[in-house]
């Protein structure tokens, strides 16, 4: 395996987070030869871990002689991660991220390290916040990219409109204008979820993770969409809400006992963050121009699912790509532009 | 000491909250002999533990003969704590709270205990959700109590009109009509903040406890009244702006840098997290008929001076009630209530 590998290896991808990496080996028509990945992400790195850390989990795959590009997405690229690649302000076209790219000395001279930059948003008023994002960003190029395939021909970005969103421990919502991020806006759901269901008063009237797709016990999706519609009428009832979820559970003869109760309060918390975090959106997505309207889901399929079931709710459309097709697409393009510019380079050109 | 609180003590007040217990001396006429406190809640002792632990606490404070009464409120008469005194359904009056006292068995023959109840709202609409309480509505017994004075002579309920807040981890808001709580809400508010202050990805960026009240530094006071008015403005978009606070630390040029900056962000999450609780209530606040208007704040010092503040911001008035002195008002309603009903029962009446 390791020995084919070494044989087609064109270039590595990499989208290194907070906690965990991923790395790919590709070919040369960007086909996936290998996968790995660990949890030693940047929160658990010096600057001087990461080259170590990165032959130990791509050391099998790269050839005796030669230079192998290695592409690199995510929290590494963070100030507090192995080389800072400074933040390019939006509006900023996705095929153009690799401009704020940057590459940290190495040892070993058969890796030539990119990483590429994130996103920020560096004004403050209203609609347009203070914001920032990494990694999110090469989903994003992913997503333009996506429409003009990844099969080796000459490939170039789509100049796609409209509106993406990456569902997570901090949700992103990205408008698009012709293959560029005009705006973006972070919801700090996932997170907020994760701390009460885990860590507050709740976690003793919760069974997680809250499964809504069941579909023997439809009783779970039902308390999910509930919460949603309620949320979104009345936003500013929300902590009141969290309080009345441990009240439910004391008080509530209506609710089944046992694990079936807890996961019916998990659903319900379920749809009263993530039907929050809608309801801060609804003015916009009211807005929406009817082709940006069908929103873009970009994640995993169980929480993507989930968030196209609240929105379809509200009474918006979605579809849903992939999130490791899309990080693979934006860093096939990148490792595009980046080449194309090394051999310009070398050229003369 | 011990000597002169055993020749005057006539009962004992306690309050025996989830992670800590207070306890009160008190003699014929209410005043305080002696106090002391500790860290055992109910969350750490099993029934077996309570009676020991009192013993531990109060023992100096008892003669060698002759039996005291101990009035308890709080999670020690929750089903998880010494006996369960099961909650009172609202409306309930608040000179009709040790209707559902319970005596657990002991021990030791000096000590006559009562664990009141708290309340409960068993109701599921739009205005009054699953609620409960134990302890608070001890607190706000205090405050119709605290009406007639403490000082001996024959006291009875005031009968309180009017909108009270208890904030903390769990913040409690009740409606009172004529000395009856009538409803309530609980607001996670304080658990919400420690929850994103300590254990969120905001914990990087913030220094905590937020202190609002320098004068040398308005800064803080601006930053907190700034966060209430934009959250009441827009609610939903409270997710959004609890990420943007990580993303103004590290964009927002406007802010000082040190520990003054993390302070701003401290106070700009208070804010947040209580103006959101506010912006909940806003509709009902301004319902209120202009004699509940002036909400009664009962709580520490520096919290009920934040509440005021941010209550003003959105036009409403408040003053403030100590919470130690409300809950010692309310027990001492209490006790005199049960010693009441022990007299007419020992004289067959």
């Amino acid at each position: 395996m390791s020995q084919s590998v070494a044989e087609s290896l064109a270039w590595v991808a990499v989208d290194w987070g907070s906690s965990n990496l991923r790395a790919w080996a590709l070919d040369a028509r960007n086909r996936v030869l290998a996968r790995t990945d660990s949890r030693r992400g940047m929160l658990s790195l010096t600057p001087h871990d990461y080259e170590p850390e990165l032959k130990r989990m791509i050391g099998d795959w790269l050839p005796p002689t030669g230079r192998v590009p290695v592409r690199i997405c995510g929290m590494a690229g963070a100030r507090q991660g192995w080389l800072e690649a400074a933040y390019l302000p939006v509006p900023t076209r996705l095929d153009d991220l690799s401009r704020g790219a940057v590459r940290p000395s190495l040892e070993d001279s058969r890796l030539e390290v990119t990483l590429l930059p994130g996103l920020c948003q560096a004004t403050d008023d209203q609609q347009h916040g203070f914001d920032v994002m990494r990694g999110e960003e090469t989903q994003l190029a992913g997503l333009c990219h996506a429409a003009t395939g990844r099969d080796g021909r000459e490939e170039a970005l789509s100049p796609v409109t409209g509106l993406a969103c990456l569902p997570g421990t901090h949700a992103k919502w990205a408008w698009l204008e012709e293959g560029a991020v005009t705006r973006f806006t972070t919801c700090m759901t996932g997170e907020l979820y994760d701390l009460l269901a885990r860590q507050s008063v709740l976690r003793h009237s919760l069974d997680h993770p809250a499964s809504i797709d069941d579909p023997s016990d439809p009783g779970n999706r039902e308390c999910f969409i509930a919460a949603v519609r309620e949320i979104n009428e009345a936003p500013a009832a929300f902590t009141a809400r969290l309080f009345g979820l441990r009240a439910r559970d004391l008080l509530d003869d209506g609710l089944p006992v046992g694990e079936a109760r807890g996961a019916r309060l998990a659903a319900r918390l379920s749809g009263l963050v993530i039907g929050l975090e809608l309801a801060g959106l609804q003015d916009e997505l009211r807005l929406e121009s009817a082709a940006a309207r069908d929103i873009t889901l970009i994640g995993s399929d169980t929480l993507c699912a989930r968030y196209a079931l609240a929105l379809s709710t509200l009474g918006h459309t979605s579809h849903t790509l992939d999130g490791e097709s899309a990080v693979l697409a934006g860093l096939s393009l990148a490792n595009r532009t980046l080449s194309q510019a090394a051999m310009n380079r070398a050229s003369g050109a």
